[in-house]
């Protein structure tokens, strides 16, 4: 259901060197429509969720349990969409997911997302977040994480 | 926004005393839409939700200070819908609520579901709830609560 | 990710032949989840629409052709659940989806809803539907689709 | 509930005149928070979608006529959101919203998103639209459309 390769988006030119792309797989729901009779434009943000959970644990961390035993949060600080083609129902989805920059204050993730059927590139964008603690407070990425995300000092 | 009234509703027959019914507003919203160009069914669901929030408020107990005072968390433990005829996107919507029944373990609210623009009843349910501890552990109300949920011993 | 085996689920009693029953896997989302750390409770009705979609195709219906070439359309007219215990983030999920009852005029799905990972229950359910046109006026199922349905004249 | 007045922003530097800046008002629903106690963050995408309805209506323009008599769709071409500060449930939440360009192809709205009970900026953001027909088609806003939106040629 997922993969992971090294291959270099096109799209982000900021990235000079290959970086690790993941893939996930999903269907797009009936509940995702609207009365447009395409994806909601809001679901595109939950699809990105899926994308870096997926991505987290393609690298051997659980998101689930970067929180859950580290108390890390990801919270959101920046989010970014760019529509390119609609998504219809039960339409199959990729969503690439990699690393766009890592310190020990901030994540950005990148996006692109294709619509598997016919090809079509749907969207793309970007994800800032800064690691809480469980209070919400801002807080560094521990040290233990910083060689799988990549971190640079 | 909200008001409560002491009026039966005709549907729940087993309710024999006026029960006061809370009634909320809220617009539906594009968001809530399908691709069948009606809001979708899994949204009654959370428009329920917002009724019985608004209910407690009437009542002089917001839930939000429920779960953080007391700690005291309504767990939902069964759900259901009547679908009755189709909402659409900027409805204004009418959301009756009201206590079905009230012990110290279970509480079940009533609802009924009102387009306001036309009239039209769009639906009708219930949510049964347990009371619940931060640890989802099922746990008595409070008898400071008995009152005003009408609570029966 | 999916298979159909013929099983009869101990839950709906009213069955006495076997029903086939499909099973779909998913993840619960974090989107899915709500302040009390465990998946809100409307979400288990959009779990459904992904059971009965995974199920019709798993008839060779795609429910996406059924909308568009035959112009019928599943409207909801009752929803039930019974949550029996929380699902959480990250969870696998099972949802097991069979034909409680079929006609010319509605169609019934049950539900069992179970965490993969554990094996712990979460949730049994129904929803009764309606065929509708693109008008939605309330029609009869095409003839060609009597058969896998396994309508009862 | 809404109201709107005469107030440039100070956020968005590009507008040196005077634009109507709209307030919608909604509180931060339970089934619109997760896991890590607050608001989900493409919720924040759907305040955005209420905030447009709101100041279209505002305008004389409900965006559901638009829709139905003028078969013209607004489809979001881009979605930015930065998040600020956490949103609570049960939260009042203000979502002002403004348009920053607006040209026969292009629509971009403006939107800072406050809590109402404390005060605190929660977020601030854009959506970029073009107009489309019913079949999605990128088309031209219609004349009589033009001067409420302050189309400039």
């Amino acid at each position: 259901m997922a993969k992971t390769h090294d291959h270099t988006p096109q799209s982000p030119a900021s990235q000079s060197l290959p970086a690790p792309v993941h893939e996930s797989r999903l269907r797009a729901r009936y509940a995702e429509t609207d009365q447009m009779g395409i994806v909601y434009y809001s679901n595109y943000l939950v699809w990105m969720e899926i994308g870096r959970t997926e991505y987290c644990r393609s690298l051997g961390i659980p998101y689930r349990e970067m929180e859950r035993q580290d108390r890390i949060l990801l919270a959101v600080a920046e989010a970014h969409c760019r529509y390119l083609a609609p998504a219809f129902y039960d339409d199959e989805i990729i969503v690439r997911t990699w690393i766009e920059q890592a310190s020990s204050r901030l994540l950005t993730f990148g996006y692109e997302i294709q619509c598997a059927t016919d090809g079509r590139k749907l969207a793309s964008g970007y994800t800032k977040h800064i690691y809480c603690d469980t209070q919400l407070r801002a807080t560094r990425l521990p040290q233990k994480y910083w060689k799988v995300f990549g971190v640079i000092r």
